[in-house]
C-alpha cells in the first residue's frame, strides 16, 4: 500500500528567505539519505491563492513502516528541529495512493 | 513549469462517511473530465498523525493556464459546491514541480 503524505507550512512572521533556502537545502538531501521515500516534492507557495499555507512537502512511501522510517530517520528529525520555529501553523495528511 | 496543487480539508462534525463517499465519487469524476490534469489523487486520512486534516487532494497540473483550467472547470465548481458546506478547515498550496 502506497502511502501519500503531505505537510503544509505556514511561516511565522519574519522567517526569512534565507531560511526558507535552508530548510529547502535539508528537504533536498533526505531522498539520498532515506531509501523508503519512493518520490519526494516539496516548495514554496506561488501565490496563486488567497489565504494559502506558504510551503509544501509531498512524500510518498511504501505502507506504514516506510512512513515511520522517514518521520524517524535522524536526517528528517534534524530537519525538523530547524523547521518547527520557523512554523505558525502546520496541516498534514496521510492517505493510501 | 509543471504545479502541484494541493488542499487538505477538516470536516465539520457530523460530516458522514456517506458524505465522503460522494465527494470521492465527484472527484473520481474529474479527471476524465479535465484534460488538464495530469495526475490527481485523492483520499482519506489514515489516521497516523495527531491532529490531522481529514482529506487531502493532489493535483498536478501544467503552468497557471492548466491550473486555472482546473479550477474553473464546471465539474470541479460542483465538486466544490458539494465540499464547502462540510468544511471546518481547508489549507492550500501550489508549488512548481
Amino acid at each position: 500500500m502506497g502511502i501519500r503524505h503531505i505537510a503544509l507550512f505556514r511561516w511565522n512572521e519574519g522567517v526569512t528567505p534565507e531560511q526558507v533556502e535552508h530548510v529547502e537545502e535539508l528537504l533536498g538531501k533526505l531522498p539520498g539519505a532515506i531509501p523508503e521515500l519512493k518520490s519526494y516534492s516539496f516548495g514554496a507557495d506561488l501565490g496563486l491563492g488567497a489565504g494559502n499555507h506558504d510551503f509544501a512537502v509531498v512524500a510518498d512511501v511504501e505502507g506504514e513502516s516506510g512512513f515511520l522510517a522517514y518521520q524517524n530517520h535522524p536526517d528528517h528529525q534534524a530537519a525538523l528541529a530547524v523547521i518547527k520555529p520557523m512554523l505558525a501553523d502546520r496541516a498534514a495528511v496521510q492517505f493510501t495512493v
